[in-house]
């Protein structure tokens, strides 16, 4: 394609919505505009490296033995009211109306679609195993849309599910889905981890996430450099850390006057954190406060919290909660003196259990408690890890120090059991004629989320550096000078060899300052760019300088097919 | 792929919703699911069919140098305010409201979002021309969506979009567009025509509509069979018949006790009906009655008369309506006596103007006129062309006698010319430094209504008769016995052998009665039904049964991929 014709309408100035650099690079380069908060249309480069993107996730689908179908994206209330999952949405599904009244939601994910489907057509074990996908737009109404592509309300996924006759089944669908994630990203040219994930209420080993290393990644995730553990912080598990055994000193009232957070306490009382017991207090979405015990040195997982109460959601109690149910103040909370019930529960981390003599908050103004033992001066309704895993904590496998990293989620696969084909239903008949629930998993990539790791992962301060296998196009052809007629020659002649060798080349015709098509081609980020300047014309020497390291190439007529090839093959 | 692993679940009953064949048949055959009125799953081989449909768009649209982008489905209110269409779309438009109380659509289609990203990135004439184009889901809530995937409330569209300089620009991608439909139409194995489509209030001649012939079709189409002549017959023109000159005679009234249709009138009275003049009476969205006057042999055309009263809508007036504004009765209605006003539009078909002493309803109950003279009798408010065109009237370009048929529209191009662009200011500057509005054209295709005509054209009482470059597969491998290894191994043995030739192949490994392979076979409809039973492993001769034609061939092992490669090239 001629660069003249191709609708790519880069920006030298970034616009001052964009926060990240993906966003803010996808504007610049011509590759996505804005038609809402979080909704955007793809322009023709985009769309290309989305194509790219699909092509490979569908070849690695149908390897596995997966079947595209299409479902559709408005689905009506009543198959979401059957799994109850119609209210637990809340804001975030997109609802509307029909003209006739009926309710309908934006497919914010297909569980309810697809075994509503399933349970109509299969009933027989024989019709068993089955994995279907298919890519398709996204909806999530979004409190927050932001970071363009990474966190949008209309978005592009590929979503599978798999259905099968047991268990054993379905290890073997969620390892071939696993299998198949780790060649789509490979083959992606990205860097990325495969992370244990929280697998919320349904709990177990059920999920892992695919993680795209990147500095700007929302998540956090921890690995071992020995064994090849490897989690999201969400997920870590994390044994209980022990301390030399003390004699129990008698519990004591100190004054701490306008010393709130650990740092401050353990400073005035001459204590280490390590010493402290930290008491947060949420509150359940059913209205219930909950003291969250961990060390002064350590943090709260509140995913894993969430988890061990089996509520839906938890958000920070706010002051007026901490006085009227626990009768103090913020700064000041702590478990000594509150007894639980259904409306406090305390959750203390297993090593809050092996401190000896701490501090904590007394549940009064200005004021801490020491020499506080756990049982003697106070008694969890549970004990459990609720602890957030940091760097250098010991790997739960091996005990090796862990090291973190930040992470863009792109994957996750899921063990869903029957947690879906036992509310909806989908049963069949087994071998010996008994009527089972279906064992499913699910399965997702985030497409369009893929592209914006991509280039999170792959930038510098002159653009976009694609990988090879996703980018819009291999190479751009620039002539140096438009008015050159041996050299506009030679560069249409190279654009239309490399198109006939099998490559997707660009031939900037545009009648501008080589500058400027150096630096589009820099910002777009194709692999390859070529120039075409008087040493090609005069020499024989085509230059080819490759984006991703600067180095720069000089080949004659006869080799440079064969020397882009080459190059693309290490780039 | 093995057809025991292959998700087409076939049902023996037509499910009592279905009627039109198309829909009988893709529930059937197990290519579509229902999941709301006019909404539906594709399964994976409908998918199958859809993504070659897709893929022959794609490399025509390429082809003509069209840019495949990709836009929102959701889309924010505001573009939709600029052109007025938020409120002219009506109940048609699924219309949804974010978190934040914003209102947003479900494109119906997107002149108004390309609009608004062409309008923010082409500033200059150097920019144009440009054709952007994409394959998406639409949302149109229809009345009574019905016939399947015919008249959907969510189905699969190609829209193309061309922005020029100029009108001489547009007629040049007008023409490729042109070309690219007859091409895709060619390539999926149609019959189809190009007709002049009804261009609605932008006129002229700027529209075509391609109709996938079939009697089931929901459009009228004319052609003519000495010239290439061809409309819808809501676009025909009709030049006005004449009459021979009479003498006019006194306008006298005629009792019709209970004559109100034209045949009973007409043999009461003892005149043809092309003497009677039949007056129709509608309603504007506005209020008005319009009255419309065409020769008692002849039909309204309601585009043609909604297109010259310049309304928006246009129903049959109710009997109070009759009643109230022109004081008579349905059944006498004519225009003699009544003056036309602007509550009142008196609109007489051109050849009305030619009759002589004609009868037509007088205004009361079981009362004619006979005699009746046009501009002696009645003055209309306007004269024109609003007659239905009828098999074998004249061709308006040759004369020659013009034959019927039914279409099933699947694409139509159309000059938008400027309208878009004025409203929603969508300039550049010209190479004289002038600015301008973009000359714009739109270009669609049914791709999800594509498929549904394809099997409306191509079926029998078996079952589906796939064309075979949409065919979900080419062949499938029946052997006649599971129990018969060396059927088995033979038929796998093809199987594998197509699939490596370069054919879609499917082997029915299934466990079944060959009756039922064999039915499900002609159901879907694959092109080739290859059949391993002892002749095959006995006589080295290969059963290869044409869907089509329902012709059989035998072919040994060293002549068979040969022997289906021609075959698939004629069917």
């Amino acid at each position: 394609m001629r660069v003249s014709q191709l609708f790519a309408p880069t920006l030298r100035e970034t616009p001052a919505e964009a926060e990240v650099v993906s966003h803010k690079l996808m504007l610049r380069a011509g590759l996505i505009r804005k038609a809402a908060g979080g909704v955007y249309s793809y322009l023709p480069l985009a769309w290309r490296v989305l194509k790219k993107i699909e092509t490979i996730v569908r070849e690695e689908m149908d390897a596995k033995g997966g079947q595209e179908l299409s479902m559709p994206i408005i689905q009506p209330a009543e198959m979401w009211q059957e799994t109850g999952r119609w209210s637990v949405y809340g804001d975030e599904m997109f609802r509307l109306k029909d003209r006739h009244n009926r309710n309908f939601c934006l497919g914010p994910t297909h569980e309810e679609m697809i075994t509503t489907i399933v349970r109509g057509d299969v009933r027989s074990y024989r019709q068993l195993p089955l994995m279907l996908y298919q890519i398709q737009n996204k909806y999530r109404d979004e409190i927050r849309p932001r970071f363009g592509l990474m966190r949008g309300r209309e978005f592009i996924m590929k979503d599978a599910y798999s259905f099968d006759r047991d268990e054993a089944g379905l290890d073997v669908n969620y390892n071939k889905m696993y299998d198949a994630y780790t060649r789509v990203f490979n083959r992606c040219g990205l860097t990325f981890r495969a992370v244990e994930a929280d697998s919320g209420a349904i709990g177990g080993s059920g999920s892992h996430e695919f993680m795209v290393i990147a500095d700007s990644g929302e998540a956090g995730i921890v690995y071992c450099g020995d064994c090849d553990y490897a989690a999201n912080v969400e997920k870590a598990e994390l044994h209980p850390i022990s301390a030399p055994a003390e004699e129990r000193l008698p519990l004591t009232e100190k004054d701490t006057p306008d010393m709130k957070s650990i740092s401050e306490v353990s400073h005035y009382l001459e204590v280490s954190p390590e010493k402290t017991i930290k008491t947060l207090a949420f509150r359940t979405d059913t209205g219930a406060v909950v003291l969250a015990l961990v060390r002064g040195d350590h943090e709260v997982n509140e995913i894993k919290l969430l988890n061990k109460v089996g509520c839906i959601q938890l958000e920070m109690a706010n002051e007026e909660a901490i006085s009227n149910v626990i009768g103090s103040q913020a700064g000041y909370i702590g478990p000594v003196g509150i007894e639980s019930s259904k409306d406090i529960i305390i959750v203390a981390d297993t090593s809050v259990m092996n401190m000896h003599n701490a501090v904590c908050g007394a549940n009064k103004k200005d004021t801490h408690y020491i020499n506080v033992n756990p049982l003697r001066d106070f008694t969890p309704s549970t004990v459990t890890d609720i602890r957030l895993i940091q760097a250098n904590d010991p790997c739960p496998r091996c005990g090796a120090p862990v090291k973190t990293a930040r992470g863009i989620e792109v994957g996750q696969v899921f063990k869903l059991f029957t947690k879906y084909s036992t509310s909806l239903q989908a049963t069949f008949i087994d071998d010996g004629g008994k009527e089972k629930p279906m064992v499913m998993g699910c399965y997702g990539i985030g497409v369009s989320r893929t592209m914006a790791a991509a280039i999170e992962q792959n930038n510098d301060e002159n653009g976009i550096i694609w990988p090879v296998p996703i980018a819009p196009f291999h190479a751009i052809v620039i002539p140096i000078s438009n008015k050159d007629q041996a050299q506009m020659a030679l560069a249409e002649k190279i654009y239309n060899e490399l198109n006939e060798a099998g490559f997707e080349a660009l031939f900037d015709d545009r009648n501008e300052r080589p500058g400027v098509k150096f630096k589009d081609a820099d910002l777009i980020g194709y692999p390859i760019k070529i120039t075409i300047g008087p040493k090609a014309i005069d020499e024989d020497q085509i230059e080819v300088k490759a984006r991703r390291t600067g180095e720069t190439f000089y080949f004659n007529h006869e080799e440079y097919v064969k020397g882009i090839r080459e190059l693309l093959e290490k780039l």
